[in-house]
């Protein structure tokens, strides 16, 4: 526990939720006792905001042992996380053609930090993951993804339906990455608008919420060789977005 | 070790490399005198085909004490890897337009491991590696290759040089993959005839003299976000592997 990723104390953990850093964890001591009603405000606002809350015995607080700790502190995530709707709007203000990836669940650390890195490399404008089921964003992503994680903004959100129709409503066509659910190839799609692709979880893909609300169902297809599974999910990143370069810069 | 992968004694070591099973290294134990022709003759075999050789205490061969080891053991590669001669003549009579891969000292197993599974995915016809400088061929790469390492065919050669100066004598079009040496983009690269595409090590890319023997280099750009650096090895292959397909599927 490096002591600059933590913050301690009740006040402190409500200034950094409320000035949008990312804490990971909050860590209560066992068995103190809490009624102030600041203390009450600390855990509504962490609860409301999804970060995952566990109960330590008091040795877990040695390393702060002199400090005014008050039965709390919290884990600072490195990386800043945003929300997509804060992002959107400057993305159009800014340039007329955003590129966005989802990614439905991907939890292999090295898968989600390579397509971090072939994201940085194609120009997408925003990743989007949820705040659930989702590969920690910590020091092993940072490093597969070569840096890229501090380059490409990460929007972690609640609910990714809810995301999704926002985007729609913004005038972006989603599109699903997938090996069997579409008879429409890759290349045969449309990517010159503004474009969000999902990528689906390593063994289920997508899920079938998010497929309805696809526009359209990109097929990445594979031989389909006996006994060999479907393309690494982070190599199927690479070739739509790549596609997605190809058809925007090709003449 | 398992006892399933291990040969023992002089002729059965002979007879394993004879019969084009592939050793991955060879065991001698140290301070035991072997002067019999056989014995030398398993040495010279063994050099010739560039198979590391290690001189090990008797401990080492604990395992084998009630077996007659003759002094000596090898470790079997799970894998059967070809020569490329044997197998591009099959190819031009059952196919018309062989699709290669070589990998230029590619040394993490994970990369190795994802490349061979989109190389199979794709339908590559083979895959070939240099003997020395390059993943090994082992449990490791296996899992990683999702089991694709058993059917796409690994050829392993000594010299990668004379291996593409055979290969364009036999009229396959070089194409190296390449993100800086190059100013003609990937999907402007004719792939619709037999080729063999090139991708380098992780560090340092091809090697120069196998730049010069290509007919093609192709770039794959990245934005080239400071700090962030290119794409990793395996999602160029998918995107490379991947524009071959559809420039020979699309109409």
């Amino acid at each position: 526990m490096n002591k600059s990723e933590v913050v301690y104390g009740i006040h402190p953990l409500i200034e950094a939720i409320q000035s949008k850093k990312t804490i990971r964890k909050l860590f209560i001591q066992k068995g103190k006792k809490q009624k102030s009603n600041v203390y009450r405000k600390l855990i509504n606002l962490y609860q409301k905001k999804n970060i995952p809350i566990q109960i330590v015995p008091k040795q877990k607080f040695h390393q702060l042992k002199n400090k005014n700790h008050q039965g709390v502190f919290g884990i600072l995530s490195p990386v800043v996380t945003y929300h997509i709707e804060d992002l959107l709007p400057i993305f159009y203000e800014n340039r007329k053609n955003p590129l966005l990836l989802i990614l439905d669940r991907i939890t292999d650390v090295r898968n989600f930090g390579s397509i971090i890195r072939t994201a940085a490399c194609v120009g997408t404008d925003a990743i989007i993951i949820p705040r659930k089921n989702t590969a920690l964003i910590g020091s092993d992503s940072i490093k597969t993804s070569s840096g890229a994680l501090f380059k490409v903004p990460i929007c972690q959100e609640k609910n990714i339906q809810k995301t999704i129709e926002y985007l729609i409503s913004y005038g972006l066509k989603i599109v699903s990455a997938t090996e069997e659910k579409s008879s429409i190839l890759w290349y045969n799609v449309d990517f010159s608008g503004p474009t969000a692709i999902i990528l689906g979880n390593e063994e289920n893909g997508i899920s079938s919420k998010y497929l309805e609300l696809s526009s359209e169902k990109a097929k990445i297809p594979s031989s389909k060789i006996k006994g060999v599974s479907s393309l690494n999910v982070s190599v199927a990143c690479g070739i739509i977005l790549y596609e997605v370069f190809r058809q925007r810069t090709s003449t």
